[in-house]
């Protein structure tokens, strides 16, 4: 493996200019001037260095990305998408190798190095939507794991729950939820269920929380007290979406969010639509961590979607009604730092030792990267050019 | 002027594949294998075909667009946005023909044909702004009409109604006004006056209506009384971003919208950040046209936009969680026919008489139109093809 001398970047969060050597697939120096006989050297011309993106929240396995658009033919209800789901993903070949393939591929071009995507499992699909995402990632210079995700309930599905202990036991790195009470009916026995199998399977834990307002906010107590007797690796158990959040008064989120910093739990939101977005600021003031995905990208859920964490960062930090280039930032952290916690990744930063995962862009700093998320520059996994 | 024969595309609304003939700047005829010895020949390979993409609200002269990134200065606070304008814009070179000109040819690379664009008003800038906005748009192949705006108060502002009056003798096609309750204090006042202004010129209203709740509710109740007292002229008064409509109960806003439709009152929409966007559907459905437009483009007041009015539309269907094709072509709708009827402009549309003014995107129909946003594959203004 060739050394590689990526020449005159600005690595987010030094402050200026640096080089930096890339060596055996980690970040060996990052400094000035720095002399590396035999290296292949990129010249960045002055482009903003990232760790990089992390899409903490994606559905691969239900994306038709990459063929002919298919008009969205569900109601606007919950219940309706969840039907049409059900009842088209045969006809139009979901899951798909070919097209979970071609949206990683977009991800990647973007500068997505590391990916959780939530995988359906119910009785009908079974495990293919695990396979399939398995069979696309493989050899692609991208890091994908798994949520086993229980779309169609879990409680309120037979046969669901046995199916994602055996998603666990192929190797499928988390456990997912579902709306403990609005969709599947019994918070504390869905709860129980999950967070039994995430102990048991060692696995993490990731949440859909769609649930607003109250009810929400009393299953966001209700996991902040799992998560704490879970244990104390923070950021094993993410909650996804986490509207109620968005939707209380701001005290009673503030009360929630020092609850959830305790227990180590993560936000992940995508800003999807008109819905309610997770007041990141005041999250992170209470030291909790907040994550970035994507959410669907042109499924049977909707038609929206490119795969670029920079545009959803964007969509992020507009929702946030973020102006000034430091809130703009705490998006591009959420789909950078925030991500990498949510998935507990090791060696992944800007530091010497860290995995040479990174992106470049052609932008003055985080807020211009992220609102016009132009052009990258570089896209580098594991060491190796990709794109440049 | 030479004929232009625009082979195989797919003018929206035609339901299949068509050749477009523009003469003298003009659609000479839309069918299938036009024949037209002479003229010069562009395949459009199957391309959607639409009117000129209107932005029927935007603030030109605020822009820093095309220059150096500029990060945003000012407090979260409407007050703090004002001041930080105020003091930062003389600093910026703002109102600045090169920053104008540089917005403008980039609307035009997206295929932007018409602009109504805000330009401040006020003792301190006088006309400058509409001056440089005229000069910025002379010669450009783009029709820029402006309203002279009193951004900066207008009854708490001392000279700026006069101000107004002397843009409308200069040739300013509208007038606007502020937030007649929560800006300027006394909505009676501020209403009279500037319908009186919009009455004695024969210009064109187009109000900004930020005020929320009742309050917004109620003088869209004005707007609609003094705007049926002012004549026929259907399109001739419009209420920029009216939150209110998104926030009052859906009966509330039924009333409003039967109210607005009889008046012949229009509705123009940014879908800005994470602020109410009025409900565009029912809007339409009582008969009220919605025109869009990208509000402020990289300027002091928040530093989002790229001057794509596809992608713009895009953020309207997506803050209205528009999924089917259907109803993201009304955001379509409102970036194009409803901007036109809110500009009053004549002969705009794909039929045989219409102006040349045609923008073609590589899109199955006007969902992944929006959705994608993708290049343009043809711009066309007045019969000149600027970009193919």
């Amino acid at each position: 493996m060739t050394d590689v001398l990526l020449r005159d970047g600005r690595p987010w969060g030094l402050g200026g200019p640096a080089d930096i050597l890339v060596r055996g697939g980690l970040i060996e120096r990052v400094g000035e001037a720095v002399d590396a006989p035999g290296a292949r050297v990129v010249d960045l011309g002055g482009a903003l260095v990232l760790p990089g993106l992390v899409d903490a929240h994606c559905h691969l396995d239900k994306t038709l990305y990459g063929g002919p658009w298919v008009p969205h033919s569900a109601g606007d209800s919950l219940a309706g998408r969840i039907g049409n789901d059900l009842a088209r993903r045969a006809e139009l070949g979901v899951p798909s190798v070919e097209r979970v393939t071609a949206l990683l591929r977009t991800m990647i071009a973007y500068g997505t190095t590391h990916v959780r995507t939530h995988t359906d499992i119910d009785p009908g699909v079974g495990l293919r939507g695990v396979e399939a995402v398995r069979e696309a990632a493989e050899g692609l210079p991208i890091d994908v794991t798994q949520v086993a995700f229980p779309q169609h309930g879990l409680l309120t599905n037979p046969g669901t729950a046995e199916l994602l202990e055996e998603a666990l036991k192929s190797g499928v790195e988390a456990v997912g939820g579902l709306d403990p009470a609005g969709i599947d009916r019994d918070p504390v026995r869905h709860l129980d269920l999950v967070f039994g199998l995430a102990e048991r399977y060692g696995a993490r834990l990731d949440l859909h929380l769609h649930d607003g307002g109250t009810l929400g906010a009393w299953q966001l107590e209700l996991i902040a007290e799992r998560a704490k007797a879970l244990g104390p690796a923070a950021g094993r158990v993410t909650v996804s979406h986490a509207y109620a959040l968005g939707e209380i008064d701001e005290a009673h989120a503030d009360r929630l969010a020092h609850a959830l910093a305790e227990a180590g739990v993560v936000v992940a939101t995508a800003a999807v639509y008109s819905y309610p977005v997770p007041p990141v600021r005041r999250l992170r003031a209470a030291g909790v961590t907040v994550a970035c995905g994507h959410d669907g990208i042109r499924d049977l859920w909707g038609p929206y979607g490119s795969g670029d964490m920079l545009e959803r960062a964007m969509h992020l930090a507009y929702r946030s009604t973020f102006r000034s280039d430091d809130d703009i930032a705490l998006a591009l952290e959420a789909a950078t730092y925030g991500g990498a916690r949510a998935l507990g990744l090791s060696g992944y930063g800007l530091s010497p030792g860290d995995r040479a995962d990174l992106v470049a862009v052609p932008a003055s700093g985080p807020g211009e990267a992220v609102v016009v998320h132009p052009g990258r520059t570089l896209v580098m996994k594991d060491g190796v050019v990709l794109h440049n």
